[in-house]
C-alpha cells in the first residue's frame, strides 16, 4: 500500500504460518517476507530483524534497509502519513515513536496493594506504534540486551535508549492507532472501516424510457448523502466511462432494470471489477433492482429471478463481490 | 438500580441540566438530585459533595452518607460487584478505586520532544472509576486543596493521599470500566449492550391447529441459539404464565398469527408490557408475524395490516417497545 516500503517482514506464531501464507497467496501482496515468531514481543521483533542481516538462519537474505519501520498487527488503521513522521525522524534522530495522550492517570501501587504514588498525567504519555529505527541502532539494541530485556521488556524504544544512547523522538499520532485489544475493540473497529467504505456510488440504468425516470430520481434522492456517478447504458466491456468509474475506486453500484434475466448484465459487472482487482482491498457491494412495471407482473415469476441472483451471490461473495437483488413490483 | 445507595448526585454542566432533569423524570428515577458542574473535574466534583454538607448553597441538604462512591458517566458499564468491592475497601482504608492494568508502555517526554524515560509497564496502573471514600477524608481534602488542585489536578486517589495522608486501597476492575472517549468508543458500547441484552425470546402462537405446528418448529430451530419460552393461548391479561414470563425480564417476543387483525393481540401485549415497566431499562422487540396460508391469499390484503402495524409501531417506539410485522404468505 505504501509504495516506499521495500520489504515487509510479517511475525507470525509457528501455528499461523501457514494461515498467514495462504493470506498473503490470496491477495496477492509481493513484498511479504514471513517469518517465525519467538515466544516474547522483543523475541519476535529481534528474529524479524534477523532476516535483514544473518545469513546463517535465513537463505534469502533480504538488502538491509537504512530504516527499519517496527509496528503491531493490533493496529491496523495507520496511514501513510504517520508512518513518514516516524520514518524520518529516525533518520535525524536514530529512533522514533508515535504517543498519544495519557486517558486514564497512571499510579504506582505499593507493596500492599495500596497507592503509592500518581503520576502527573500531563508529563506523561502512552507510546504506541508505529516506530522507526535506523537498523544499525536496533540491531545493535536487539544484540547486546539481556536475556532478562528479551523476556520480560516490551518497549523498543527504551531498548535504544539503554544500549545505544539514542533519544527516541516522539512523534504525536492520531486517535485510530490504539491497540485492538478487547472483544469490544473489534466492534470498534469495524465502525472505523464502514467510516472508511467509499462514500461514492454508481447508479447504472438501461438506456429506455421506462427506466429513464429513475435514472434521473435515484440519484438525485441519493446526492445529498452520498456522492453519486449516474450514468445510462446497456454494459459493455467497452464502455470507458464505467471503467473509469471502477478504476476511481467506486465500491457501491446500484443496477436498475426491467427485463428478465439482469442476471447476465451484472455478471458482466462482476467481470469488469474482478478484472479491475479493487475487490482485493474492500469489499464490492452490487444491488441489482428488477424494477417490474407490467401490466401483468405476477410476485412468483420476479422471485425466480431473486433466486438466481441469490445463487450467484454465493458465487461473488468469495471473491469479495457483496451482490444483492431487489425486486420491485408497482402496478 | 444498587439498592444499598440511598442518594444519587448527578453533576451536570448548566446547559444540560434541563435535559438530565427530563431524563430523570421520564425513567422514574427517584433517588437523584441534579447539581451544577463546575469549569473543570474537581470543582464539578466538590459541588457534587457540597450537597451533603454545606447548606448555604443548597436549601434542601441531603443527608451526609459516611461512603461517598465518584464515578464517570463516560464509563457505563459498571457492576455492583466492583462497586460493593470498592466501597468495603473504602470503609476499612479510608479510600479506594479502580485499576487496571496498563495497554500501553507509559513514557516521559523531555523538554526537546524527545524520550526522556519509559516506565516498567508492570510496576503501574491505570487509574479507572468508580472510586469511594469516607465522606469526611474527601471532604477535607477538597476543602484543604488549593486553587492549581481544583484548576489542573484529576485524580481524587492524589487529593487524599496529598491533604489527608490516606494511601487508597487499589481494586482490581473490570476491562468494561474503560472510558468511552472516541466515536470507535460508542460503537464498542453498543456492542456490549447487544451481549447483555436479555438472551431469552417467548415465542406466542395461537391455539389453532394451523399454527401449531409453527408454535413447535420455530422454538426448535431457535433454542440451540436463545432460550425459549413457548406458550400457546390467545392472549389475555389474565394469563399468568405469559405474565411470568414478562416479570421474568423476557425482552423479545414473536407472536405468530394466522388472522387479519391480529394487531388487537399485540396491542394487548404491549399493554401488558407497559404495565410491568420492564421497558423502562431495555428495549422490548416485538415480532408480529402474520401467517397467511390460505389458497386465496393476496399480496396486497397482507401489506395493509403491515401498514397499520407500522403507524402503531411509530407509536410504541416512544415507550421502548420495538414492534415490528412480518408477512408470509405460502400457498
Amino acid at each position: 500500500r505504501i509504495s516506499w516500503i521495500s520489504d515487509v517482514v510479517v511475525v507470525v506464531s509457528p501455528e499461523n504460518i501457514e494461515t498467514m501464507k495462504t493470506i498473503i497467496e490470496k491477495y496477492g501482496h509481493k513484498k511479504v517476507t514471513v517469518v517465525e515468531g519467538g515466544i516474547t514481543r522483543h523475541r519476535s521483533i529481534f528474529n524479524g530483524l534477523k532476516v535483514f542481516a544473518e545469513n546463517e538462519f535465513y537463505s534469502h537474505l533480504l538488502q538491509k534497509p537504512e530504516v527499519v519501520i517496527i509496528h503491531d498487527a493490533v493496529r491496523p488503521f495507520v496511514e501513510e502519513d504517520i508512518v513518514s513522521k516516524v520514518v524520518m525522524a529516525a533518520k535525524e534522530h536514530g529512533a522514533a515513536g508515535a504517543i498519544r495522550p495519557l486517558v486514564s492517570t497512571v499510579i504506582a501501587s505499593a507493596a500492599d496493594g495500596c497507592l503509592d504514588h500518581s503520576l502527573e498525567r500531563a508529563r506523561y504519555r502512552a507510546s504506541e506504534m508505529p516506530q522507526a529505527f535506523l537498523f544499525d541502532t536496533i540491531y545493535e539494541a536487539y544484540q547486546q540486551c539481556t536475556d532478562y530485556d528479551l523476556d520480560y521488556g516490551t518497549e523498543c524504544l527504551h531498548l535504544v535508549l539503554k544500549y545505544c544512547k539514542t533519544n527516541a523522538k516522539l512523534v504525536e499520532g492520531t486517535a485510530d492507532l490504539w491497540k485492538v485489544t478487547y472483544k469490544r475493540d473489534l466492534y470498534a473497529a469495524e465502525s472505523i472501516i464502514k467510516d472508511n467504505l467509499s462514500q461514492q456510488v454508481c447508479v447504472i440504468t438501461s438506456v429506455k424510457e421506462t427506466l429513464a425516470q429513475v435514472g434521473f430520481l435515484l440519484p438525485e434522492s441519493l446526492k445529498n448523502q452520498i456522492k453519486v456517478e449516474a450514468i445510462s447504458l446497456s454494459l459493455s466491456k467497452t464502455d470507458s466511462h464505467l471503467q473509469n468509474i471502477i478504476s476511481g475506486q467506486c465500491y457501491n453500484f446500484v443496477c436498475v432494470n426491467d427485463k428478465r434475466y439482469a442476471i447476465q448484465e451484472i455478471q458482466e459487472l462482476v467481470g469488469m471489477l474482478e478484472k479491475s482487482n479493487i475487490p482485493l482491498l474492500y469489499p464490492v457491494v452490487l444491488i441489482s433492482v428488477h424494477l417490474d412495471i407490467s401490466e401483468n407482473n405476477s410476485f412468483s415469476i420476479g422471485m425466480e429471478d431473486l433466486t438466481k441472483i441469490k445463487k450467484f451471490a454465493r458465487e461473488t461473495k468469495k471473491k469479495n463481490i457483496l451482490v444483492y437483488g431487489l425486486l420491485i413490483q408497482y402496478k
